[in-house]
C-alpha cells in the first residue's frame, strides 16, 4: 500500500507539547486573573443554529461562517427546490442548519437569553474556547483560534470598565509584557460626527486621522477630501485632527468643540469617570485617550479599548468595549454589556519575539528512571511511586534500551534529573542521581531521593 | 420585532458556572495525573480532512461524522456530476472536504505521522478536547463531548499498561470514586476463537458469556445456538463459560485449554506480566480478569481494559487498550500504541449521584465589597486591590443598588465573605466583615482584612 499523504486543513494547527505548555502558560495566567476579579466560567457548544449566527457579523461575516452539512439524506428537502440545485446561496439553508461559532460574544448573548432565569445579574462570565472563521489564512491569521473573553452583563456602572482594565493590566504584568491601553468612546466619535454633520463617514475620518504621524497633516486632509468630505468639513475637522497634549488636555479641547453635542459631552464625562476610578487602583499600564480608535464601531455604544505591546510592532493583543443592547437581538432588551477579549495567538508571538516565556514551561517530568531490565525495574517501581506520591512528576523509560537512547530521551524532553540503578546500586541499596543540566552525578540513598534532592526545578 | 425563539442544536449543551467548576475539577484532576506520570499535552484541530477520518470508524462511524460544507460556491464542482444532484452520497464528497473529529485517537495517529521527525519515541501524550458525533441524542449521550486521552506510542513494554492503570487508579482515588479495573487481552479472545474454530463469532460469544450471572448457563447456551454455533462448539465452550475463581485461577484454567493456541498462551503471559508489575506499584483499585471484555475489538490487538465505578450502576467510566499498528493507516508501520480514555461526562454523573463534588468547586469569589456609592467605592477600591495582590479572589458590586439585592448576589454566587463600608465605618477607618454562612459579622481594621480573615475558604 502506498503511504497516503497526510495533512491538516489549511489555516488550522497542531500544537506540540512545547507549544502547548507555552499556550497553557498564557491561558492559565488569563484564567487566574479572570477568577481573581470574580468572573465565572461558562462554555457554549461549538455548533450553534445558523439562525443564531447569521446576520450578526455583517454580510462578510456570514460568508466566513463554517457551515455543517445536515446529517443523513440532506438532499431530501432540496427536491422541491430545483432552482436551488444550481445556486449555492439558495441551497445552503436547505442542506445546512448549524454552523461553528464565529466568536464568543454572540453565543454569550444567546446563553444569557436562554438562561436568564437561572442567572443572577450582573453576570460576570469568562469563556476561553476556540472560534472558527473561513478567512483566507495568512501569517498570524488562522481558521481556528482561541478567544479568551470576559464580559459583564446587566450593569451600567463604569466601574466595570475600570475592572476590565485592571484585568488587562494584571495579565500583562504577570506575563511581563509592557503595554499601553488605548481608550476611546463611541459617544465621542458620535460627537465628532454630529459636530461636522457627517455621521456615516466616521470610520473613514478616524482611519485618516490615525495616519497623521506617518503622512502629515496635508496628506490626511487630502485623504479626507478623497473620501468625499467637503473643504468646509475638512476645515471644521482641523481642531480635532490637531488634538494634542496629554489625555486630560485633549478632553478639555474636545469639551469646547462639543458645546452643541450632548452625546459628545456624555462621552467625555464617561471617559473622565473611568480615568478617575482608575486612580484608585494600582494599574501599571499606560492608559491613553486615542480618538482614532474605532474597532467594532458597528456594535459598541460606549467605551472602546485596545491594548498594544510597547516593545514589539504588532496589532492589538486585547480589545473590547461596551454594547448597550447585547441581548436585544435575541429578544431580551435593555441589557448593557461590557467586555474584553484577549488574543492568545498574538500574545504568544509577542512572548516568543521578546523571549519571555519562563523556562519552566518547557517540561513537566522532573525525574526519569533509566530502565536496565526487569530486576532493576522492579527495584525502582516503588521509588517511582513514592516520588509521585509527593507530587513530583516522574516516569520510567518503558523498555530496557541502550542507555544512550534513554539519555537522549531525557534530553529531548528536557527532563532535569535521571536516576540510574544498575547491579552496583542494587547491591549497595543506593541509586545514582544525575543532573542533566550540569552533568554532575552522585550516589545517594533511596531516602535522600524522596526527601529533597529533586524537588527544586533544575 | 417579535422575540426570536433561541435554542441550541440538539445533543449539545451550555455549561453554567456551577457545572463548569465541577467539570474543571474533573479535568484538572485528570490533567494533573497525566502530568505526574510524564505525559505531555498536545492539541489537534477540530477539523480534519475527511480523507483522514473516513473509513477509520467503520461504515456506521462514517455516517456519524459531522461534515463541513466547503466555503464559497460549493456547487461549482458539482455541475459536471448531474447524477450527484439527487444522490446525497455521491454529492457529499463533492461539496465537503472537512469533518469534525470523531475521537482523539485517529487525529493522534495522524499527528504522530506528520510530526514523526520532531518527536522522540516513545512518545507519551495526553489530549483533552471535544469530539463530535452525529449520534441520536439520548440520556448521557451527546453530540459534542470531551475525551481525555493518554497514549504512549513506540514502545512494546507492558510497563506502559501498568502505568496507565496507575493513572486510572490515582485519578479515581483523587476523585474519591471506588473502581474496579477489568482487564482482558485480544490474544486471549483469539485463543478462544482458535480453540473452537469460530473466529468471526467472538463478539457474539463474549456478549453471551457476559450474561451468565443474569440468565444462567442454559440460557447462555441457547443464545449461542441462536447465534449459529453448533452443539459441538457450544459443548467445547463449556469450560470457558464456566471459568470461575480469582484471576490467577482463571488464567491457569485457560492455560490448560489453550495448549494448541500460541496466541492464546501469549495473551495469558502478557496478562500475568502486567499483574506481576502491578504488584510493585501501590494501586488501590480492584483489578480483575474479565473474559467478556471485548470493547473496540476491531482495532485492539493486545490488552483491553475498562473501568467501572463500584458504587453506582453506570457504563464504563474509562477504557482503553493496545493497538499494535496505530499509525499504519497513515503509512508509518510498526508503531505500537497503548492508551486510555476517560469519559468526563459519566464521571460527572457518578460524582453527582454519589454527591462527592467537593464544596469548594462552587465558587471562585471569596469576598464581595458592597457598593454604597461613589465615596464608599473609592474608599474600598485600594482595599480590593490589596486582597487581589494577595491572590484572594474579590470583587465589588458595580452599582450602588439596594443592599438586599447585593446580598442576594453574594448568596446566589456562593460568596462566603461580604465587606460592608458605610458612613460609620469610614469615620472609624474600619470595615464590617460579614460571614455569609454563619451570618456573623464583626468590625475590623483594614489591616486585619488583608492579613488573615478571609484566607480560609468559608
Amino acid at each position: 500500500m502506498a503511504s497516503p499523504k497526510v495533512s491538516i486543513p489549511k489555516g488550522t494547527r497542531d500544537f506540540t507539547p512545547v507549544e502547548m505548555n507555552r499556550r497553557n502558560y498564557i491561558f492559565d495566567t488569563i484564567k487566574s486573573v479572570f477568577q481573581l476579579y470574580g468572573y465565572s466560567p461558562i462554555e457554549t457548544p461549538s455548533m450553534e443554529n445558523l439562525s443564531t449566527l447569521m446576520g450578526k457579523y455583517g454580510e462578510e461575516g456570514d460568508k466566513l461562517l463554517f457551515k455543517i452539512l445536515n446529517s443523513g439524506n440532506f438532499l431530501e428537502g432540496v427536491d422541491n427546490h430545483t432552482e436551488a440545485k444550481s445556486d449555492y446561496k439558495k441551497m445552503t439553508p436547505l442542506i445546512s442548519e448549524k454552523g461553528l461559532r464565529y466568536d464568543l460574544t454572540v453565543p454569550f448573548a444567546r446563553f444569557v437569553v436562554m438562561h436568564q432565569n437561572e442567572l443572577t445579574f450582573p453576570f460576570k462570565r469568562y469563556q476561553m474556547q476556540p472560534v472558527w472563521r473561513a478567512d483566507r489564512p495568512q501569517k498570524g491569521r488562522y481558521r481556528e483560534f482561541y478567544q479568551c473573553d470576559a464580559d459583564v452583563i446587566g450593569s451600567n456602572s463604569l466601574l466595570n470598565e475600570t475592572e476590565l482594565m485592571g484585568i488587562i493590566d494584571r495579565v500583562f504584568d504577570m506575563l511581563n509584557i509592557k503595554t499601553t491601553i488605548k481608550l476611546n468612546n463611541r459617544k465621542i466619535l458620535t460627537g465628532i460626527a454630529e459636530y461636522i454633520g457627517e455621521a456615516d463617514k466616521i470610520v473613514d475620518i478616524t482611519v485618516a486621522i490615525d495616519k497623521l504621524d506617518k503622512i502629515g497633516l496635508d496628506k490626511v486632509n487630502e485623504e479626507l477630501i478623497a473620501k468625499g468630505l467637503s473643504q468646509e468639513t475638512v476645515a471644521k475637522l482641523q481642531p480635532i485632527i490637531n488634538l494634542s497634549g496629554d489625555t486630560q488636555s485633549k478632553l478639555c479641547q474636545l469639551e469646547k468643540i462639543f458645546t452643541s453635542s450632548e452625546t459628545g459631552q456624555k462621552g467625555i464625562a464617561e471617559m473622565r469617570e473611568i480615568l478617575d476610578l482608575l486612580g484608585y487602583t494600582e494599574i501599571k499600564a499606560v492608559v491613553e485617550f486615542d480618538i482614532t480608535l474605532a474597532r467594532g464601531l458597528n456594535y459598541y455604544t460606549g467605551s472602546i479599548l485596545e491594548v498594544k505591546a510597547d516593545e514589539v510592532a504588532m496589532g492589538s493583543i486585547c480589545g473590547g468595549g461596551r454594547y448597550d443592547n447585547l441581548t436585544g437581538i435575541f429578544g431580551l432588551p435593555d441589557m448593557s454589556g461590557v467586555g474584553i477579549s484577549f488574543g492568545a495567538d498574538r500574545i504568544y508571538d509577542v512572548l516568543q519575539e521578546l523571549n519571555r516565556f519562563p523556562e519552566n514551561t518547557q517540561t513537566s517530568t522532573q525525574v526519569l528512571f533509566v530502565n536496565f531490565g526487569e530486576k532493576e525495574m522492579k527495584y525502582c517501581l516503588p521509588l517511582l511511586a513514592k516520588l509521585r506520591k509527593k507530587g513530583i512528576s516522574a516516569e520510567m523509560y518503558p523498555d530496557p534500551e541502550k542507555i544512550k537512547k534513554q539519555m537522549s530521551y531525557a534530553n529531548a524532553n528536557n527532563i532535569p534529573w535521571v536516576v540510574v540503578v544498575g547491579e552496583t546500586e542494587m547491591l549497595e541499596n543506593k541509586l545514582t542521581l544525575k543532573n542533566m543540566q550540569g552533568g554532575t552525578q552522585e550516589k545517594i540513598s533511596l531516602q535522600e531521593l524522596t526527601k529533597s534532592k529533586v524537588k527544586t526545578k533544575k
